[in-house]
C-alpha cells in the first residue's frame, strides 16, 4: 500500500491546525573554513526555546546525496514523491509559476529564449547577447502588438522573464505538451521545428510553427533578438489535491511566485503577503480560520545562501525568530519548521545535506535537544526522515489519522 | 529481492535461541505535563544493567506517523509487512482470536452485534442498548439451544463477546469470506442482507441469510436484543509460517488470547501462561528445549497506558525487571526487548511514536547507552528501524544468516 493510499484510508477530521513554516535553503555546513553554520551563529531565543519543548530531527529532501530544486523540494514537503513521473514539473511550467502566471490544468507552458540567427537562419547566439530584462520586456511588447491578432487566434500568450528569457503559454481546446524542444543547444545550425512527439500534438505543433515564423518576421529588424527558441513544453502535473489526499483545506503564504505556483499545483489557495516574515505571519493570521493547513514560505535564507553570505543568512533566520511569537499566538496544534533543502553559504548553491526539522505539538516527544541547529537536530527523536514522510507526521501529531488495524 | 526472499536464501541453522520479549505499548511520551516517561520513572536495575551491555535502538511499527493496532504491530515484529493485503487481519478474525477461538485456514469469522429493530424491522439501536456481557452470554446460550439443529447443519458456531458483541464462525467445505457487512451503520433502516461479493460466496450467503432469519425468530420475545448484525467476514491471513521463512521453530507465551491467535497465524505454537510476567517466564522455561524462537508477551504496560496511568505503567515495567534475571538464566543467544507500538499515558491510546528496542547478544555492539529509556534509545547503535526489519537483526545476531555473495 502506498503512503497516499494509507493516508487516504486513515485520515479523519480533527479541530487543530497544522502550520508548515519553510525557511528556504535552511540547512548549512560546518567546514574548516566555516566552523559555525548560520543557525549556529544566529541569535534566536524564540526558536531555541521552542526547540527545547519540541521534537527535532532532519529531513532528506529526495534521497541521500540528491540535491533538489525548489519545486521537487516543496512537493516532497507536501507529501508527494517528486521522483515519480506524475509529479514531474516541466521547465515551462516552472518558468510560468515563477512569473506568477496562472495555469489551468490543460494549458501548456514553454520556456522561451530570445536568440540571434544569421541571414541563413543559423543560430549565432542562443541568448541574444544576454539582453537586459528591460530589453526583453520591450521585445515582448513588440510581439504582442505586431502579432496581436495571431496570438489571439492561436490562444498564445507571451510573458517577459529575466534577461533573454520569456514564457509562452498556450490555452484552449486540444492543446498538447508533447512537443520537442526547438533549441538545438548548439550554434551554427538553425533552430529545430517544434515537432510533435505524439499524434495528439500535431495541431499544437502547427500553431507553434506559425507563431515562430511570425515572430521571426516581427523581429527581423532586431540586431540581436531576431529569433525565438522554445523548450520544456509542459502542463501542470496532475497531482491529486491535498484536500483529497489528507482531508485538509490548505492555504499558502509566499512572497515569491514560484512557491505560490507549486502550492496551487497541490490544490492550495495561495496568497502573496510580500517578502517580510512579519507580513507573512500577518497574512496567515488574516486567513487563519479559512484553512486546516497553512504553509508559510520564507525566502531570504536561500538567497543569502546562494550569495555565499552566512551573516545575511543568520539575519534572515533571526527575522523569523522575531516573528515567531506572533505565529505561536495563533495557536497551531502542530507547527513544523524546516527547509525544502540546504543552501550552504560555502557552496553558494542548493545542496544534498539533510535539513533540520523542528516539530512542536502537544503530542510531540520533548527530546533532549535544547537549541535549533543542524548538529542538535542530529540527536532529535524524529531521526532522519525523507521529506515526503513529513506530512504523515504532521497529520499524526494533529490527531488526523486513525489507527491501522485493531 | 524481498526481505523474505533474502532471508529464505540466507537462513542457516545455529544452536542458540532467540527470545523476543514484547512489552505491549511500551513507548511513552515526554511532554510539558509528563516530563518523565514511565520508563524514565521506573526503577529497573536489571533492565538498565542489561542496556549497558547491549545495543539499543528504536522501532517504527509500520511507517512514520502511522499508529498500529495490536495485530499489525505484532505481525511486523514477526517480520511480516502488515501493509500488504496478504497480511490483513479482518475484523471477524481479530474478534475470534481475541476470544481464543481456534480458526482453521478455511474457516470464516464475523464480528456480531446484538441489535434492536422495531416492528417493521428497522434498526433502532445497533448495540441493543449496550447490554451487559452476562446478558450477551444468556442470549448466545438461548440461540445455541433454540437453533441447535440449524447451527449444526450449517456449520455455524456462536461465541459471546464483551457487551453486545459476539463472534460467528463458519466451518466446513466451500465457505467464502466474500460477504458484505449486514450492519448499515445507521438507524431507521433494516439491516442489509449478507450479500455475496463474489460468485464463490453465494452458498455461504444463503447459509447466513437462513441463520439471520432464524436468529430473528428465536429472539422475537427479547425487548432489546431482537436482531443480529454481522460484519468483517474474514479468514486467517494466509501467511507463510515462520518455520518456513526463517527456519525457526517458534513458541508463543501470552496471557491474552489475541496475541496467541496472531502468533498461531504466523505458525507458532501458543501457550497461555496467565498474566504475570514471572509465570510467563516460567512457562517459557518449561518449553525451553522445544523452540528456537520464543515470543513472550506482557500486556500490563499497554493496559496502564490506555488507562492514562503512568505509575501503573512504571510498575508493569518493574514487574518485567524483577523477572528478567530468570529469563537471562535460561541463556538466550539473542534477547530483544521492545514493544509492538507506543501507548503513551497522556494519550490513553496507541500512538505512532517510535518504540525503544534493546538487543542483547554476544555479537551485539555495546553502544554508549547506559539505561533503558526512550531518549537513551535514540542514541543507540541500532538506529531507528521499521519493526519488520527486526527479525533480520535477531537472526543475524544468532548466527542464523549466511553471508550474501562472496
Amino acid at each position: 500500500m502506498s503512503t497516499h493510499e494509507l493516508l487516504a484510508r486513515l485520515k479523519q477530521p480533527a479541530p487543530g491546525k497544522i502550520v508548515l513554516l519553510v525557511l528556504d535553503g535552511l540547512g548549512d555546513l560546518r567546514t574548516a573554513e566555516q566552523p559555525a553554520t548560520p543557525l549556529d551563529r544566529a541569535t534566536i531565543p524564540n526558536l531555541d526555546a521552542l526547540a527545547a519543548r519540541s521534537s527535532l530531527g532532519r529531513l532528506i529532501p529526495l534521497a541521500p546525496g540528491i540535491t533538489t530544486g525548489s519545486g521537487p523540494g516543496h512537493l516532497a514537503l507536501f507529501g508527494y514523491d517528486p521522483l515519480t513521473p506524475e509529479a514531474d514539473i516541466g521547465r515551462g511550467v516552472l518558468e510560468a509559476l515563477g512569473e506568477d502566471i496562472e495555469l489551468g490544468r490543460d494549458d501548456v507552458a514553454a520556456r522561451g529564449n530570445f536568440a540571434t540567427v544569421d541571414a541563413e537562419g543559423r543560430l549565432t547566439d542562443r541568448r541574444a547577447g544576454r539582453i537586459e530584462t528591460s530589453e526583453c520586456e520591450r521585445l515582448i511588447d513588440k510581439l504582442r502588438q505586431k502579432l496581436a491578432a495571431e496570438l489571439e487566434d492561436e490562444g498564445i500568450e507571451l510573458y517577459p522573464g529575466e534577461g533573454h528569457r520569456f514564457v509562452l503559454v498556450l490555452r484552449g481546446e486540444g492543446i498538447s505538451p508533447a512537443i520537442a524542444d526547438t533549441d538545438p543547444q548548439e550554434l551554427g545550425v538553425p533552430p529545430f521545428d517544434p515537432e510533435p512527439t505524439s499524434e495528439a500534438a500535431v495541431s499544437t505543433a502547427d500553431k507553434l510553427k506559425r507563431f515562430i515564423a511570425a515572430a521571426g518576421d516581427a523581429l527581423e529588424d532586431e540586431e540581436r533578438a531576431n529569433a525565438v527558441l522554445l523548450r520544456g513544453f509542459s502542463q501542470l502535473p496532475a497531482l491529486p489535491p491535498m484536500s483529497e489526499l489528507y482531508g485538509l483545506s490548505c492555504g499558502a503564504f509566499a512572497g515569491y511566485p514560484l512557491y505560490r505556483g507549486v502550492a496551487r499545483a497541490c490544490g492550495m489557495t495561495a496568497f502573496n503577503p510580500g517578502k517580510s516574515f512579519r507580513d507573512t505571519v500577518q497574512d496567515a493570521a488574516n486567513h487563519w480560520e479559512d484553512f486546516d493547513f497553512l504553509f508559510l514560505h520564507h525566502k531570504a535564507t536561500d538567497k543569502a545562501g546562494e550569495d555565499g553570505d552566512p551573516e545575511a543568512k543568520a539575519r534572515a533566520i533571526e527575522e523569523v525568530d522575531h516573528g515567531l511569537p506572533e505565529l505561536l499566538d495563533l495557536g497551531p496544534e502542530v507547527l513544523a519548521i524546516t527547509g525544502d533543502h540546504s543552501t550552504p553559504a560555502p557552496m553558494k548553491a542548493h545542496s544534498f545535506h539533510p535539513v533540520p526539522l523542528l516539530l512542536h505539538s502537544p503530542t510531540a516527544f520533548v527530546d533532549e535537544c535544547r537549541v535549533f541547529t543542524e548538529s542538535e537536530a542530529t540527536r532529535g527523536t524524529l531521526g532522519t526522515l525523507l521529506s515526503r514522510d513529513l506530512m504523515s507526521l504532521l497529520l499524526a501529531h494533529c490527531g488526523r489519522l486513525k489507527k491501522f488495524g485493531a
